[in-house]
């Protein structure tokens, strides 16, 4: 079947809106959806894309933004801005990775988000590892420890590397057949994609 | 009447898709629109905001990008990439300014596009000049000279903090009663907080 790899990192502001939104989105449409998380820091360090740092007019818009869109969703009021930069981003994408093998994955990350933006705790770290590792319904301290092992980071770099190969630059990503659609706002261009194999927008 | 003021760059490559699309949005919604060119190379430069240079990958996908969305909106097709960045950006924003000042700003804007992404000659130099203010109706040697002027010049630095003032920090962006939309894929949120104060979203 065809499906839409969905390449995120916790960590970035914008894939709380697509978090948030994709799982009533996918079963609506009946969509095939992969999570993929992936260390965007690496490949925006690497690329010199570095979005927000040093540039306060920008990340304040960007804060707004996602504000009045996520009230365009209809998703709950988020506490804006959240805490950020993450100081604990690795373990956060470390213990994503490791949901994604064991099958809590997606239910950790859209804790951790709801923590993050709704609560002001930020990911990969306490309280927001336990409560959202709980809610995900693993053991903490046994998921962080299984995280902080070298195959779990091998793991993650071998997806960054797979990314990046793909032409992935930004989080969030969305991939279908070899096309990348970057950002929450191109969900809707990749499920055009998915079904038409072009993008559709509205015309006057 | 409540209207939308529409800040781009004769430069900037996603304001190809705003142009080109926003007269007949305009009159299919019944929107008044001001057109305000503006120097954004000076904002990006103040601010440390340089989206495309040394970024081979993002670049590639934003002309990728322009190129699905074109597509979507049903858009002439266009030469991609464009020649880019421009470096005549100065005289042609100052000839938009002119423009709007005499009556021709928007006639000339997007003749000056057309010519730059469909036939790969672009603003601020020949033959681009001569064709796009012929098109526009005006005497080209009158209206370079006249945007070469210092009062030209000046009104455009006047334009320029007034954007910045605002909070204006890309090309293209929308403003309606001081909230800022960035980008020509944020221009239906601009008309949705005209029409309702706020932004509405498709939900799943």
């Amino acid at each position: 079947m065809a499906h839409i790899d969905f390449w995120y990192a916790i960590g970035s502001t914008y894939s709380y809106l697509t978090i948030m939104r994709l799982p009533d989105l996918a079963a609506a449409e009946g969509l095939d959806i992969i999570w993929r998380p992936f260390d965007v820091r690496h490949v925006m360090t690497h690329q010199n894309n570095i979005p927000f740092k040093d540039k306060p007019v920008k990340a304040a818009y960007m804060w707004r933004d996602i504000e009045r869109r996520a009230e365009g969703y209809g998703l709950p009021h988020a506490h804006l801005p959240a805490p950020y930069p993450l100081k604990h981003f690795a373990l956060a994408n470390r213990l994503a990775v490791l949901g994604m093998r064991q099958g809590w994955g997606v239910a950790y990350t859209r804790a951790a988000y709801r923590l993050w933006f709704l609560a002001g705790h930020p990911p990969g770290e306490e309280p927001n590892n336990t409560e959202a590792l709980e809610a995900a319904g693993v053991d903490p301290l046994k998921a962080v420890a299984e995280a902080e092992s070298a195959k779990i980071g091998k793991a993650l770099q071998v997806e960054t590397d797979l990314a990046m190969d793909l032409g992935v630059f930004g989080a969030p990503s969305f991939v279908v057949d070899g096309e990348v659609f970057w950002g929450d706002d191109r969900l809707e261009d990749a499920i055009s994609w998915l079904h038409n194999g072009r993008v559709t927008l509205p015309q006057a």
